[in-house]
């Protein structure tokens, strides 16, 4: 008897798991997976739930996965054509919220990992790492599970994500790295004056201008060999100045960087600050930047390890997958310290809209797909 | 006996005449001057008080004095030395609200003009035009008086405005005519998206801070015979975004232009439009350009009128003045499309500020100097 992947990801979107509620979806899997012989444990951290399961022995070679049963609110639920949290299968279709982003992804892999280890032990450990906080802050997630297994002495040989990361057909891309992403947080300040008499004031919004073209005049790189160009874009610029003949004292800007290989946060960071500098000293405008870094960028290269995953996706979908490394960022950045990563699963179209859905026949060919990785991987 | 300058200007003070308040201010001018003759008639538009007077026959050769009674408010009282509406006389040194901003200016010319047509009348005509609302919206302030004065046939052959003029010394500079002053209200539409993905966006910030430095770059130019270079300012740019991985939809700034006779509002209008549109067909991004013009560029070129008031200036107070067109705008801008105009007036250091003063010696000598303007002009 095998299982049902597609009951599973209905019964998990019945669970009302909206972030940080853990609405009984942690507690599913760990009475699924510790009937199949899993050692569960329940790594919450600052109230936010997390799952650790391990079949096998601690320190044999180790599959690990990683996934999180949290999902982003339904919005207007008068809005959706079935309820967000009935887990209905309707012609063939799995409706509601979690069908793409990613109580499938989670389903489809325990339940590929339950069937492999009755039907063909193998000689070695399956690690699943599932968090309740992936849509939110993300600090006691994955990252506390991933703390929790260093303590204690728990590894993964490498790890797969179950993000929803196919464009358009389910095996058409496969993730094996992310961009890094980081925010500056600047502050202009001059000397505040008459609009008549500028040369008596320091217009801070003319320094401001100046230094945001500069920092947006030239593209960071052209790509490297895995990443497309690194990105800089203005979010905002704020001033709060009504007075039309006063010039301002103060200006704020924030810029976010998505960044690839070619450089580090630390890098971009002394980048702005020399742009600043010079402004500074061509205009005696102050600056303060701060930043934020959401993370840096990381990749799996191509090896062993991507060719193995993205050979089974092709026999599984029909389709060669691409090596891409776009999108924004995800739970892989964190575990990326601790070992190789790479990320595959379902089309995303529907992930945070209205009316998620997703055909049931790709929830099983997704658990075909982890199937073979497993039964490569420890053969 | 002629008539005390000083006394008239502490009388003045005494007329609480904050603006749009007459605060009794227009009322004592219209009774000392119909007392020495002149023919005086209140002409409030919409609420706001002004008064016309004239000396002599209508059509005649007429010399127009412009100026105004109403005053800023006095900010925090405690803070003053002396009642902001005393107008006290100690140690040489009148106080109040109106001391340099106008009411000493107003008091010197009209105890010039009335001690002038008693001891020697001229073959011509004195006219005041002295409005209420100078520091406001101006609206219906010395324009009120301008237009019922062509609809009543009433002219001036040229015009001298008392507003204080002079940096630092009394007589160190006269105004011939005025920069203008225009704003630009940009705002920018893109497309909305995530920072990940700008190729899926238009990010408007962009396209404004490319817009916003090419219309800062370069100079507009490097000033003309009489005018110093035009200036361009920002004095905000606003766009609100909270979200640092969202690109905004819209953006909006403001650009201030001080221009000289070099330009006109109309072909800077043109100009700020070229250059968006440039910018929209590069990026993508619409701007809506919107523009309030204060006031066009104004001169009264030296000639025989500017010599008579400068000779007089410098007979009487021993400094040369300097023929400037600096500063923001004045009244002088509505009265040069009637005649020419020019400006002389005290030093206007304390203006607008707690404890406003002037030394009564400054207003006897100020008195001087439009006895003078008076007696060479009707000479
Ligand atoms: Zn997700
Ligand atoms: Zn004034």
């Amino acid at each position: 008897m095998t299982t049902d992947p597609v009951a599973l990801a209905a019964e998990l979107i019945r669970c009302p798991s909206v972030t940080p509620n853990e609405g009984g979806a942690l507690a599913l899997l760990e009475a699924r997976l510790g009937a199949a012989g899993f050692t569960c444990i329940r790594v919450d951290r600052n109230g936010i739930p997390n799952l650790f399961a391990r079949w096998g022995a601690k320190g044999a070679r180790t599959f690990g996965f990683n996934g999180h049963t949290d999902v982003v609110p339904v919005g207007d639920t008068a809005a959706w054509s079935h309820d967000p949290f009935g887990g209905e299968v309707i012609d063939g279709i799995l409706w509601g919220r979690g069908a793409t982003d990613m109580k499938t992804g989670v389903a489809a892999f325990a339940a590929a990992a339950i069937d492999f280890v009755a039907e063909t032990p193998p000689d070695g450990a399956i690690v699943l790492t599932i968090t309740g906080d992936e849509e939110g802050a993300g600090r006691d997630g994955t990252r506390a599970i991933l703390d929790w297994m260093q303590a204690e002495g728990e590894e993964m040989s490498v790890c797969l994500v179950g993000e929803p990361t196919c464009p358009e057909r389910l095996g058409d891309m496969m993730k094996i790295g992310r961009r890094g992403s980081m925010t500056f947080f600047i502050e202009a300040s001059g000397v505040q004056g008459h609009a008549a008499y500028p040369h008596r004031a320091k217009n801070p919004l003319h320094a401001l201008v100046t230094l945001l073209a500069r920092m947006t005049a030239e593209p960071l790189d052209h790509g490297t060999d895995h990443f497309e160009p690194s990105t800089v874009q203005i979010t905002t610029i704020d001033c709060g100045n009504p007075a039309n003949n006063v010039i301002p004292a103060k200006a704020r800007a924030t810029i976010n960087i998505r960044f690839n290989d070619a450089h580090t946060s630390a890098i971009l960071e002394s980048w702005g600050k020399a742009l600043a500098r010079a402004v500074t000293e061509e205009t005696g405008v102050a600056f303060a930047l701060t930043t934020e870094v959401s993370g840096e960028s990381f990749i799996t290269p191509p090896g062993p390890f991507t060719d193995l995953v993205a050979r089974a996706v092709e026999a599984e979908t029909g389709v060669k997958p691409e090596l891409s490394t776009s999108g924004g960022t995800s739970d892989a950045r964190f575990i990326k310290a601790h070992c190789p990563v790479l990320e595959f699963g379902l089309v995303g179209k529907t992930m945070h809209q209205v009316d998620e859905r997703v055909e049931t026949d790709q929830i099983t060919r997704l658990k075909a797909v982890y199937a073979r990785i497993l039964r490569d991987w420890f053969a």
